[in-house]
């Protein structure tokens, strides 16, 4: 198990953020390492999501993980498990990451050895949505249990991803959730998303996610 | 169907929101008003519980709603189809509601006729642990789906509730969550925390849930 390194990441200055976050876009672009964000309400599924990932892709891809959490390690420790580089960013209360925060956790990765970066953003619908990381690509997950609502009441976080993950599609025997109706939303929102559906308790679905992940690799770097 | 009125409310000075909340607290008090904040991650249920609160001590209690979303105005429409003066605050992007959008939303209520108001905050286990909002008591849900190890990752938010509400505990056919684990970490956080479990879906537990709700009021206001 690889080590988990933990820091304290600090915020940067907020009218400066979005140029922080262009220079890390650029600088990794050039180092030919794709920076996704991956964001999702509390208890999505993010961290599953890239445990699954690493299964199906970690021979493919290089990956390395970047995790935010107001406090706990518990989530970096899981990813280090896996036999990925993972950092645990701790933001003390801070609600999401911004593009300071990236750069203080991308420093404590071998990024020369990685093809992908992957944010685990806080578990949080609205403010990660403002604050550019950095990322070549956003992702979000709205899980079942939450219902087909969502696009409603945080449609900034909607309209803003490349991609939009439906997980949890194993728990329709528990939840209704109307799959077409909040692909209408989603679209309506933001015409150029791309929508998935898939479990990563079961693992169906996660395949073609990983193979958008690596298309977008490949693309990053032609 | 009550009429549903929408404001959209603007945030006060920080500096001064702990004394605003002081001012709500005592304001409702002297009116016999207990104000209760209720809080969760997007889609644990924070509606669906209100609706069945309303069921079940609705004859009792004279209820009034404030729901507060960044955009939509959905909640309040199934609270006021319930019969309940509701009034929807559309917070505009912000992630919390502060004391002062609070005033503004009660001004629009008929506090005279009411015994009990509801706030329905912003879906976010982060930022409306950090501002007060002249509640009397807080009170958030964890629901099942979103797994047992909540209290670790936001500590804030379970630090000060008065009540934990564990939910959706009708979908343990499709997840694993440990109960006295939960309840291990939130009172680790918490001593004093009251938890209960319950289904809004399927009505279980919400009676004492409802009961710990009507000695609240009556506490108040002896």
């Amino acid at each position: 198990m690889d080590e988990v390194r933990l820091i304290e990441v600090k915020e940067g200055v907020f009218s400066e953020n979005e140029k922080v976050a262009d220079q890390v876009r650029s600088d990794l672009g050039d180092r030919g390492v794709l920076l996704l964000n991956l964001m999702s309400s509390p208890g999505a599924g993010k961290t599953t999501l890239i445990l699954e990932t690493i299964k199906v892709i970690g021979e493919n891809l290089k990956l390395g993980v970047l995790e935010a959490d107001i406090d706990a390690v518990v989530d970096a420790e899981k990813v280090a498990a896996a036999g990925v580089p993972a950092v645990q960013l701790r933001t003390g209360g801070f609600c999401h990451l911004d593009a300071t925060m990236v750069t203080q956790g991308l420093e404590a990765l071998p990024l020369g050895d990685l093809d992908v970066v992957i944010i685990e953003n806080v578990g949080n619908l609205v403010c990660p949505a403002e604050f550019g990381t950095g990322a070549h690509k956003n992702v979000m997950i709205l899980s079942v249990p939450e219902g087909d609502d969502k696009p409603l009441k945080y449609p900034l976080m909607f309209s803003l991803c490349d991609v939009v993950l439906l997980s949890k599609i194993d728990s329709l025997s528990c939840f209704e959730f109307d799959f077409e109706l909040v692909k209408q939303r989603i679209l309506k929102l933001n015409p150029k998303a791309e929508i998935f559906e898939l479990s990563a308790k079961t693992g169906a679905g996660v395949a073609v996610w990983a193979e958008w992940l690596q298309a977008a690799f490949r693309e990053r770097m032609t």
